[in-house]
Order: C-alpha cells, then structure tokens, then sequence
C-alpha cells in the first residue's frame, strides 16, 4: 500500500508543541487504520532564520515538494514583529512556500460548538449553529503583485492583480464544495470601487452557470464585515481574494469563542499544507498549555484530502468528545483544564 | 456676522428624508444661537443620474466647492447595486467629490449608549463604555490608483499607492485627536506583507515624535479585525489607510447595536462633508421609518467643524436627550416608536 509522506514544518512559538501532538495522533490513526505515513521534518519562520538566515531554506522547499502533504505549525517572533524595518521576516518562509507550492485556496471552517458558545464575545442567538466554509483566494493578488518603496521613502506602492486563471480554480472548489452544503455562494468583492473586482464577479457569474444548483450571491467587503458579525448565519460558502479573505476570516474566527479552535487547509493541483489559524503565541511556548485541537483539526482536514475520509471522520469525532467532556485546555476551561499533551492522549486514546 | 454656506446634497433613498430633519434643526440652531446659515441643495448619486446623467453634475460640484460645508445624505440604488456592469454608478458621485474636495479624511466617531447596548450583537460586558475615534485616509490608496481591465476581461489591476504627503495630514489629525482624548493611537496596517503598509509604519513613527504624549501602537489588519471584536474598549484613536478603514469602520458600527446612530465627517484643506455611515436604504424610503439621529449626528460634527462648539455639544445633549427618553424610531425601539419628523421635532424642541 501507498506510503504518505508528510512534511512537518512545525516553526515558531507553540508550533512544535502542538504539531507534536497531531503527529502522534496521525501515528495512531496509522496504526489504527494500516495507512503508512512517513514523517520528515523541515525548518521554516524565525527558526530557520536563526539557523540558516533563511526564512524557507531550499531542503525544506524540496522536503515539501516532495511530499503528499505538509503539516504546519506556526510562524512569528516578536523580535521581527516589533521590528518592522528587518529585510528578513518570518512570513516570507510561509508566503513563498504558499507560492512554490501552488497553494491557490486557503479553506477556513468556522463552526461553533454548543458547550463553548458561551466563550463567543457575541450573543448566543446570534451564534449558534454559524457553519461557514471560507475560501480565500491565497497566492495572488496584492500579496504576490509588483511592490515599489523610492529609495528615499517618499512613496510605495503595491499592485493587486488578477487574472481569469487565478480565479477560476479555487471558484470550482467553492462551488463544488457549496454543492455538498447548504447550496449558497456569496462572493465578497469590493465591485463598486476596484476593477480586479469587477473581474472576480464576471468569472465567478460565468462559472456559476455550471452549478445551477447553487444560489451565488455578492456582498461589498465593508458590508460583509458588518454581516458576518450581525448574523453570521446567513453564510454558507464564502469566496474572497487574498487580502479581503485574510481580514474576513480571522474576524470570523471570533465567533466561536476560541481560535484555539480552527483549523485551515491550503489547497494546490499537487499538494496541500495545513496549519491552525492561530499564530505562534509566543507567550505560551513551552508552557505546556497551549490548545492543540485547530493543529489536530488541520490533521484532519490533512486526512480528508489524502482522501482518508473514514480516519478524518474518526478523528473529527474524537476532538468533539474531548471537547463536550470538557477534557480541554486554560483557554477553554479556567477552572479544570488538562496540558497540551494531556488534550493530545485523550483525543489519540478514543481513536 | 459670516453666514455659513450649507451645500446639501440628500442623494438617494432615505437620504432626503434624514437630511431634511437635519436641516431643520440646524436652521433652529441658527434661530437659537444667532447664527447666519444659508442652505444650497444640490443632486448627486442615483438620483442625478436619473435626472443628468451623471452622479456629480457640475452645478453641484461648484456648488460644493463655493461652500462653507457640505451636508450628504445617502446614495445608492438598487437598479445599480443589481447590475455590475453599469458603466456610470452612484458611488463614483461620491467618490469624485472626495477627491475634488480634498477631503482626505474621514473621521468616524463609534461609541455605545447605555440605553441601547442591549441590541448589540456583543455582550455587553464586551461593548459597554466603547469609544473610538476611526481616522480613514480617504482620496488616495487602492480607491484612487491607476486601475485596468483588459479588453477580453481576462485580467485586471488595482493600484495601491501612498505618497508621504498623502498620509502627513491625517496623520496629525488623528495624533491631535488622540491628545484630546486616552493619548492613544493605534495604526491598523499590512506591514508585514505591503510596502504601502511600510510606508505608513515609517511616517507615522516620524510624526509620532512631534506627540511625545501620545502612545503609538501598530495592529496587523488581520488581528485588528478580530480585536475590535474581542475588545473594542482597548482602542482609542484608530488611524489607517483608505480600503482597511472602510472594512473596520463598518465592522465597527455593529458594537453599538444600531447603523442609524453613526455620523460621519470628511475633512479637507478647504471644506467639509458631512454623512451618515447607513446607506440610501431603499426599502425604507418614503415610509417615514428611517432613523433620523446618523444624519443629526453629522450636522453635529458639522457645527464642530464651523467651530459653532457649543451649539454642537447642545445638539449632541438634545441628541442623548431622545435616545433616552425612548423617544426614537422603530430599529431602536419596536414596541413604541415615532417617525423620522417626529425624532426631528423632539430633538428640535429640547434646543
Ligand atoms: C502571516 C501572514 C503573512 C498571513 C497572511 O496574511 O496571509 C497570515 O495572516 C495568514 O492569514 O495566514
Ligand atoms: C459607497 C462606497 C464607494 C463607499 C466607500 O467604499 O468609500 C462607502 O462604502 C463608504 O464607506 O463611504
């Protein structure tokens, strides 16, 4: 049977802690399901500067080329954050592997769970039941267009750019993955003031025609980050470019109370990295109580598109179970709570 | 004594009706205060186009520009909202006149009233005693850079440009607000990813040592959006570019629990204009429903800007007045409510 080859590129902060624990759930799911992984391990982010200068060194590109799937952990230091002029950062390793790979769609799942809709800044009537699947657009755009700063810093500029070939794949996987949901598209744009746009809802309205099944509508970016807050469960499936997608989602992360929650899938034609929606924290690295579940939720959507759907499903059902048996981490439990690891063997031990 | 010169400009859908009550008030301020205000109505949005074809006719911009301020309703029309691919829409009436005008600040003023809160769709706990001050730099950026589509519509661009003279003047606006006030000032920026992001960094740093007083913080967008969720009381003055500031402004406006309460102002060298932050809302229109007090708010701030303080703060107390005697129209209160005029009149009355 086939070997899986999964990269590891478990970067700054609590990266590796709660890597960790999806790689030794993905090795009881091995076991458990007579899949074989095989797990290699690269450096990236302020790590990888520290041991090489380079944010993405080449054997970790060549790592994850050639592997079916790389799991990410995160990026980020504050040495780099509270330093803006450094040439060198830490997010350069994960844009630039984003774009090596191909990794045209950032998939974001926001979804709450009854026991922890108390935790939402939002009011539970507002929140519960919100089952939102979020496609953005990731490696085009004002991300990746022409940048100018003049030498003497008097004026910059950033281009955003898009091309019918950028938008067409990731608008096929939202509309089929819409077709398997409620049947609901919206398209956020900014269709009233940019041309690249005007562009996304003409390719988007031609690609619609082959999902008739599928209601498509659109939503102005500034009305949708009123929308997603007032009533969130208007959304199915949402469609955005890279910068609009980076600012809807991470303010859709509030909405289930803890982003220790979420996990997010970045899809290319022949790879697929997933990583948690958090950020490095390094205030909790090595404390041991950093979440593990949006890291172990990544695994999973890892495993669903190696195509291992049963495992995904199993491993789904074991983050739940821990989560209704409060079995949990501080963030989502102050008075009784358990360790990284602890979260880690509770899951594995119900797979 | 001068006689201030009003252009005003109701625009669309329920813009007349709200603008009209503004103008009533204003014209008892004058009664009240002695003070000489001339009005000038002027078309725009939609409605020009209807009547011109064009949804900023000269008449009304030299109309503009020969005043002393301008009053703005709403634009907006659904026949235009529903075709993407008219060539001539109402937004661009206003964005030109930004532009002609100069008005390269937009300044929204987000605080909660006690009364309301409970229509929030945050927790109290979370919203209670919000105060921002949101600076959005608003003729340059994406908005206004060189935009293209080709002719096959196969690709397009959006330029996102910023010139050091085009960030100073907001810059010191929103430091010499924030002295007024908690003394902070947080940039919302892409520095990590943009080199207009950078820029901003660079030159507010700079200008940041003219405000020793004043603590200067900078947030990622991203994060932003999610903070001003999760926290809204931890900001202060918020100054950012054109197209972030649109996003977290209208984010914003959800944490007092009504649209229709939130006033608006647009600075320039030379002028300023003055608008709700709620659309034309067409299904409102003629229907006597549509809350008055986002447009009294801004002849408030208005009146401010003509340095006609106390008759502003007067304004301000009548405004609070009506919110708390209950005495306001149905989105704040279903059970007993009043029409547009009659808000007017009760906050006319008390001044
Ligand atoms: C780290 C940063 C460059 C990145 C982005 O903006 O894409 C992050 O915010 C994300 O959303 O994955
Ligand atoms: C109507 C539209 C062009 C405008 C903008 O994006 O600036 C509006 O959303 C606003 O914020 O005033």
């Amino acid at each position: 049977s086939k070997t899986y080859k999964i990269a590891v590129l478990a970067g700054d902060g609590i990266g590796p802690e709660v890597t960790k624990e999806s790689v030794k759930i993905l090795k009881i799911i091995g076991e458990t399901f007579q899949y074989k992984f095989q797990f290699d391990y690269g450096s990236v982010g302020a790590e990888a500067i520290y041991q090489t200068g380079n944010p993405l060194p080449d054997e970790t590109l060549a790592l994850c080329k050639n592997s079916d799937a790389v799991l990410f952990g995160a990026i980020g230091d504050p040495a780099f954050d509270n330093n803006p002029d450094a040439k060198v950062r830490p997010e350069q390793g994960l844009l630039k592997l984003r774009k090596e790979l191909g990794l045209f769609a950032n998939i974001r799942p926001i979804k709450t769970y009854a026991s922890l809709i108390k935790k939402s800044p939002l009011k539970k009537e507002i929140v519960d039941g919100t089952d939102i699947h979020i496609y953005r657009e990731l490696i085009s755009g004002i991300y990746f267009g022409e940048k100018f700063t003049d030498e003497n810093g008097e004026y910059a500029y950033d281009l955003c750019k898009y091309s019918r070939e950028e938008i067409i794949g990731i608008t096929h996987l939202a509309f089929q993955d819409a077709q398997k949901r409620k049947k609901k598209l919206t398209l956020i744009d900014k269709a009233n003031v940019l041309d690249t746009s005007r562009l996304w809802r003409k390719i988007v309205k031609e690609i619609a025609l082959e999902y008739p099944d599928v209601e498509l509508d659109f939503m102005f970016v500034d009305n949708a980050a009123m929308q997603m807050i007032l009533n969130p469960k208007q959304f199915d499936v949402i469609l955005t470019e890279n910068m609009f997608g980076d600012i809807i989602s991470d303010e859709a992360s509030v909405i289930g109370g803890s982003i220790g929650l979420l996990p997010s899938a970045s899809i290319g034609e022949n790879n697929g990295l997933f990583e948690p929606i958090h950020g490095s924290y390094p205030q909790a690295k090595g404390k041991g109580i950093a979440n593990p579940i949006a890291s172990i939720l990544s695994a999973a959507m890892l495993l669903d598109y190696l195509q291992l759907n049963v495992a995904a499903e199993k491993l789904r059902q074991s983050v739940e179970h821990a989560i209704e048996s409060k079995f949990v981490t501080v963030d989502l439990n102050a008075e009784q709570n358990y360790s990284t690891s602890e979260v880690g063997d509770f899951i594995a031990d119900y797979i």
